[in-house]
């Protein structure tokens, strides 16, 4: 059933993505690629969010788009190539999927946020900290070898910024 | 306070994510880069999340790594480039995150996978399907011209899958 199974490297799986940037292969009959396209973190007021994000970390957002769509708006956030974050109310995101609206809840997910030095860490901690984040958990040596802390946004979701060692990031 | 507000379609606000190769600056003094290295998904039962993401959908792990540390049996994806999955309990993120468990709670986020077709949607939840996800919403037209459906993992953890025709997704 499976044209690209699970004895395929993961080398072979994602052959063709190169230095040409990013080309991952469009699925194809029976396989579901590993990827991820868009982040949607639920929030509960999307202008503190935008806020947050936006004149807090300083990360580029055309704004909130959508609001002429009953549960339409939105803001989005390139990140690196190949995926965006967007930030869309938790009653639209319940609207859309037919599903009851949630609590707030810390635990179903963290953000990692990779990072090439302890002092790149506490620089990000710092900043998210003058943005108004709750820092959950100061930056402190992790039992792994590394460097990390927590912060949770507006709407408590949980970032990790890390710096992890063994982790090359790239130029 | 938006620079760009409501006229432009949904189609185009989705367009336009970078052919790049994935080369993020590493955080300098003061600023956060806008990226995400890992998501890490809270779970109840590790080894039900890994045979879903490993067995049902096919994504290559190492499997569960970390046993030998209290709170560190992990398991790690590779996505895209830059970016990975990992699966943790969520009372392991609770207790390295200083913070009470939540519930399970959809609406908290949504993971976005886009493919390069309708067909491709179809057969992506097909294979969800398959693999146990809970179908939320069968795949349908979306208002903005796209077509897609939503399932759930076995954590409840909320997927969409995505055809948008204004997003190139590369060859």
């Amino acid at each position: 059933m499976d044209p690209v199974g699970a004895d395929l490297p993961q080398s072979q799986v994602w052959a063709g993505v190169g230095a040409v940037g990013y080309a991952a292969p469009i699925s194809t009959e029976g396989v579901v690629q590993p990827r991820l396209t868009v982040l949607t973190l639920g929030v509960d007021d999307l202008r503190a969010a935008v806020r947050f994000y936006r004149d807090g970390l300083g990360w580029r957002t055309d704004g909130i788009v959508g609001e002429e769509f009953e549960h339409g708006a939105v803001a989005f956030f390139d990140l690196q190539p190949g995926l965006r974050l967007a930030l869309w109310p938790r009653r639209s995101i319940a609207h859309d999927a037919g599903l009851p609206v949630g609590p707030a809840s810390a635990t179903e997910m963290t953000l990692g946020h990779n990072v090439g030095s302890r002092e790149a860490v506490d620089d990000a901690m710092a900043r998210a900290e003058r943005a108004g984040a709750r820092i959950v958990k100061p930056a402190a040596d992790t039992f792994w070898g590394g460097y990390a802390g927590y912060f949770q946004d507006p709407d408590g979701h949980l970032w990790e910024v890390v710096w992890n060692p063994a982790w090359e990031l790239g130029p």
